[in-house]
């Protein structure tokens, strides 16, 4: 990579709890004795407060040339719903080409679930979400607005392009996994013509991946089986918005969303034309009710950094990461005190470190 | 209502178990003592593949002449998906203008949810499901198909009037619950022209119900929260996927989809212009695989019965129903042995009569 550095990454912290758990990944990463160079933007709620400014174009111009993206979380209640996450979160997906969005969904031992009976072999998948395409493309329009004639059309865009890419990088995960099983959940018998297109796509893939299982499950019926049988998933693919529930769906029964980590991944090869930098985030929001007061949890980032650091191809420190976290989740349940972020994230450092 | 019956009914048994589980929420019927003619209809897969036709005119007129439909599940895998969905199931809840899709979450006593720590009082909602718009309305379109430049479109289509009736039942609906709370569900900060319709309506309306409380929860969190906080909802108004989504995720932490009853209701005064019956039917499918066996559980199809006797203004028939399977789902777990279809709707009616 480019200069003596192992990583330049762009950090935006965000709002509320974002920039504390921010912190405490970046902690963790540092320890591993990588040589990383960070840059923060303050983008987010105060930022557009501040300023009036989302996402400006020479911003953006330059997170393209980082290596990764950091971010905490973004969003206030004084920012009308939609602003930030338009102009801010989406624009970076979309202009970054992220149409990966990954999720994995992983009961780690000694995390809680509310399914009382599951247990960590059976809560282990990884979402492969669209994230340029379908409900997401802001498509639609309103007419008539505010009179009884008002009518309001929401289109979900799918393209054989957008589909396929990120269905063959649904199957090349699948093909890292034990199991090689990959379900496309989708909800074909309604949303008949994007349905079709998606259940196409994939058995014509497929005839590709001989090794792997493929089935199909409609978005209803998968809901329900996250609940009652989780062990049947192994990778899912599926659409942006379905994507969006399931993976907060699996968050909760995966021991809630301070866990989850997600990677909105460019899987380009750096340097084509094509790439642009991956970032990673946490799946929760920036929780401002609990802002400031050092009781998020900060697990969720600090696994993010591992799914940054495994993209970049530095799979051994992800590897170390990874296996920091699970001690320190068996040893929080066995020894149960309540730590602050900043203790919850000291104690991972010390056990990449020691 | 007409002749000397106090009901008559069109029953549509449907395909696979569709037919065992009916049986039994007819006999559970005939166990009150009303007056009930019914006229079976034998419409599904076995009938489309004998004739060629999904839903004949003639049918479709005469089925408006009934006080109500049952209807048990339709569906095989030998028929292409969407064809029964689109044709048979989703197209008399259009014709019959069953905007309403209402559908109880609730924990009986004695049945047990995955949830390993919720209690009865935690999981008590009711959703009411958008019928007749959304993504459903079946507009979109494919260009290029099969080529690399295919692009297919979904369109959610959503109006002034189809919003304002469901939420005005909503808010009707929450006034009879003694908490008294509704939630939105959407996905506002993205489907942005259809969530903002959805949002000013329930603000609108919510002024004509000082006593409701009212609150607003996106679907992804919403889904979160139906596995790790089902209290915090009442009533839940929502456009048709979303409820579509969480229903069958609400009928698997309350205990599974064979307790799940649903009810395609058309509210308009019997007699007004808009009026057509309502069709009630286990949020269950036609679960081809163990039809015949008397393995399904009718309970699903009896509840059912009682939201069609509730919405018929037949209350008490409808409490006698619930008050009976909620006796037999308590000895059902303290005295378990396994029961076949019928032998569950024998001890069900024995309950009604007894
Ligand atoms: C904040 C919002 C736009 C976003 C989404 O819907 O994708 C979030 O829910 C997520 O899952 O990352
Ligand atoms: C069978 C299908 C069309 C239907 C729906 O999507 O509404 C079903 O899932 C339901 O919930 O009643």
């Amino acid at each position: 990579m480019r200069d003596s550095h192992d990583i330049r990454l762009a950090v935006i912290p965000g709002d509320g709890i974002g920039g504390e758990v921010v912190a405490e990944g970046l902690k963790v990463l540092q320890a591993l004795g990588l040589k990383v160079e960070t840059t923060t933007y303050a983008l987010g709620a105060a930022h557009y407060h501040a300023t009036g400014e989302i996402l400006a174009e020479e911003t953006l111009a330059e997170l393209r040339g980082y290596d990764a993206i950091l971010l905490g979380a973004v969003g206030h209640p004084s920012v009308p719903p939609g602003v930030l996450e338009r102009d801010l979160l989406l624009k970076l997906r979309f202009e970054l080409d992220h149409y990966v969005n990954l999720r994995p969904v992983k009961l780690f031992p000694g995390v809680e679930t509310p399914l009382g009976k599951a247990r960590p072999d059976d809560i282990d998948m990884i979402v492969v979400r669209e994230g340029t395409e379908g409900p997401y493309a802001g498509a639609g329009g309103v007419m008539r607005r505010g009179t009884s004639q008002e009518i309001a059309t929401q289109e979900s865009l799918n393209t054989a392009f957008g589909v396929e890419r990120v269905v063959r990088y649904a199957f090349d995960k699948a093909m890292t996994r034990p199991r090689k099983k990959l379900t496309l959940v989708h909800k074909t018998n309604v949303l008949t013509y994007a349905g079709d297109l998606w259940a196409r796509v994939v058995e014509r893939v497929s005839a590709e991946y001989p090794e792997i299982t493929t089935d199909y499950c409609h978005v209803d019926a998968a809901s329900m089986f996250f609940v009652t049988d989780p062990k049947r998933f192994d990778v899912i693919v599926t659409d942006n918005l379905f994507g969006d529930i399931l993976t907060d769906l699996g968050a909760a029964v995966a021991g809630g969303i301070g866990l989850a980590a997600s990677g909105n991944v460019n899987p380009a090869t750096p340097g084509s034309a094509s790439w642009a930098p991956s970032m990673f985030e946490p799946v929760h929001g920036s929780a401002p009710d609990i802002a400031g007061q050092g009781k998020a949890d900060p697990t969720a980032a600090i696994l993010s950094v591992a799914m940054m650091l495994d993209h970049l191809g530095l799979t051994a420190e992800a590897a170390r990461i990874e296996q920091a976290v699970a001690v320190d989740l068996v040893e929080r349940q066995a020894d149960w005190v309540s730590r602050t972020t900043r203790e919850i994230g000291d104690d991972i450092t010390a056990r990449v470190t020691g």
